[in-house]
């Protein structure tokens, strides 16, 4: 294919519209885009119209200089790719925007486009033709804490519309930095993930509730959501410097998130879905800064939950020395009382991520604290690692009942 | 204000980061963003952030040359644009690209830059604090006709969840070229269109179900999607010249849509959903292409629809010259016979899209075949025409039942 290739571009510029066979179109390409396509070695080849252009470069984690060909596109083929989900842009004359030959997905604060590596274990994140699928439904309502029409994604197993009376537990998952609350359900594939769990006997059928972490009331800042065009850059070391050129960790308080999670969002999905009650069929995860989140919900609200998810994020910070009194406001001092309230404490992170998240995890252990440490290996700060933190989290919740409930087993068991 | 910001400007460039107050930021930007913005006359401030370009345009129906600012950002100011959803691009150095200043819609066959003027009638497609919502929800499903994963986007009311033994009347609803299963719920506003509906009482509680018009079988071509900048523009003239630079109108059969809807997205949806069955129970409707293929559809199987809407595309096309032995393949020939059969005939247009829908009805209309004609005040090919048509359409179904049905109605009436 090849050779054919090469005797096209002599005779006509044809060849620049399809792709060598060798190259896969990316799964998350508009409908024909043959560009940006993936080599079997995982190198990713682009292509980019801009006729008039001096300079154009992919940035996809580092830069990759383009190079224009007699037609006005511009292409570059990369070194090899780490697998999964990856935001990319193109730059363009200096302006960063997104490939138009992609589906744009929301991070960063904007509507970046995807490339999709396929993994070696794809096949938990694919849909399937023989098994039951769930729903993912829009959900609007209005928050009294912030004063404003909110949405939420929910995914509700496959056999909820047709066990009209059957109630599922819940869990909250939130995504990270610079994204919203279609995060999950878009590069999360969290309802394949879940119909596939769930099909397979791995997990239980749960409902799983996806709304969108910037939650602010009237007059406080919305800055941790600020794109780095919208304005000029602040000064280097001032608050909201960091990720994004404007706003960014140091800008978030997550205080109105929890107030509007717990006055809003929880009371809404309980009056609007089969729900079970209580805090043994309540989960919370998140992702990154929403992992951040889910620590500082959950460590002051333990009467509310019963499983805890931190993925590549939690209170602990990634180097930070562990001392059980003070680290994450004293959460962890009494092991016994935590163990017994707290049925799972989930740690997740990507191999490349670096040792912050293992030693949390080690620390806790010392501490006294039960935890499940998972690690995604190969991965960084990206989508496949919390596919995969969600794909090993989910088969954990709401397998244990209440205590008494263990109790009443436990005497069962030894009555049979 | 204004003044304000001159000094600010003459101080610093901190002014371009604020907007003129008396320009709002469109409703569809991404948080914080406050560009663009609309003026109370209906002109729009766009900036794009550039600074090593050499001509950047905004593309909104005409294109406005942008002018370069001491901070690297190009700013221009359009005259007034119609009111509604628009979608449009930005072109840097030749190359077309969204504004990363907003959210993407797909059209076009690719992610558009949106933006939203609000429209004098905004009220009937705004969210309301004091009503119930339906919901949206993503339902994927296997098509044995295309041998693909599809997926399409179902509306249920808001008594939907709640009234677990009703069952509900389907529209099936199409988006139009080079737009897919979003369109209505992002550009349309589908759920808050009908949720307003249904609590003022105007429309029956109903199902919607937005599939993707674009269903081919194996081996045959899905070219009618292709965006401009995925092959060489066709020498003009020729096959797919049109729109798109690539397919277009020409290359659209529809062929297999009838086929893969009939065998398996119906199927799917009454197996899946609390649904009534049978023809009376059955409503489709599309714009534009949508409409054509709505037409194509129904009118081969009036066995199965007994409800017609045609938003700015029909059979009729828009200019041709009526005849009911050979217009839309004779389907008009027998016109007693088809009003028997067809409850409602809608034929919807925006007044701006000139005057061959209104002649097709009025010739309609002299072929003894009953149907509707709406116009949208003011509108052109775009998606307030198409909201505006659902919002009349969607009262008009389901209120007729079966002709046994009136028969006994009638006798009810003159009986009491």
């Amino acid at each position: 294919m090849r050779s054919i290739c090469v005797l096209a571009f002599l005779g006509s510029s044809l060849c620049w519209g399809q792709a060598d066979t060798d190259c896969k179109p990316s799964a998350l390409n508009i409908p024909e885009a043959k560009y940006p396509c993936v080599y079997p070695d995982n190198r990713a080849t682009f292509r980019v119209l801009a006729p008039e252009a001096q300079s154009v470069k992919i940035r996809i984690g580092k830069g990759f200089d383009m190079t224009k060909g007699a037609d006005g596109a511009w292409t570059v083929t990369t070194t090899p790719l780490v697998v999964g989900f990856h935001y990319y842009s193109v730059q363009i004359d200096g302006a960063t925007t997104a490939d138009p030959s992609t589906m744009t997905f929301f991070g960063s604060g904007w509507q970046n486009s995807g490339i999709e590596i396929p993994a070696p274990d794809v096949d938990f994140y694919s849909a399937k033709t023989d098994l039951p699928h769930g729903h993912v439904s829009q959900q609007r309502y209005f928050s009294k804490v912030t004063e404003k029409w909110r949405r939420c994604f929910v995914y509700t197993p496959p056999d909820y519309e047709t066990s009209s009376k059957t109630r599922y537990p819940v869990l909250y998952l939130l995504h990270g930095w610079g994204e919203d609350e279609t995060g999950w359900y878009r590069q999360g594939r969290v309802d394949l993930i879940m119909d596939n769990l769930i099909a397979s006997g791995k997990a239980k059928p749960m409902i799983i509730v996806m709304d969108n972490l910037n939650a602010v009331k009237p007059g406080e800042s919305a800055a941790i959501f600020g794109a780095r065009w919208l304005a000029p850059a602040p000064p280097p070391g001032t608050a909201g410097s960091g990720r994004g050129g404007r706003g960014g960790l140091a800008g978030f308080t997550g205080a109105s998130f929890t107030d509007m999670m717990l006055t809003d969002l929880i009371p809404m999905v309980e009056k609007t879905y089969r729900v079970l009650p209580g805090r043994d069929n309540r989960a919370m995860a998140g992702l990154s800064m929403g992992g951040m989140q889910t620590f500082r919900t959950t460590l002051s609200n333990l009467d509310k939950f019963a499983y805890i998810g931190g993925f590549s994020g939690s209170c602990g910070g990634r180097g930070a020395t562990f001392d059980a009194k003070t680290t994450c406001d004293g959460a962890f001092a009494d092991a016994a009382a935590f163990n017994k309230k707290v049925k799972v404490l989930f740690l997740g992170i990507g191999s490349e991520e670096g040792p912050g998240t293992k030693n949390f995890s080690e620390a806790l252990t010392q501490a006294g604290i039960h935890n499940v440490y998972f690690e995604s290996p190969g991965t960084a700060h990206e989508w496949l690692t919390w596919r995969r933190c969600l794909n090993d989290f989910a088969p954990r919740l709401f397998r244990q009942g209440s205590e008494s409930q263990h109790a009443a087993r436990r005497q069962n068991a030894s009555g049979e």
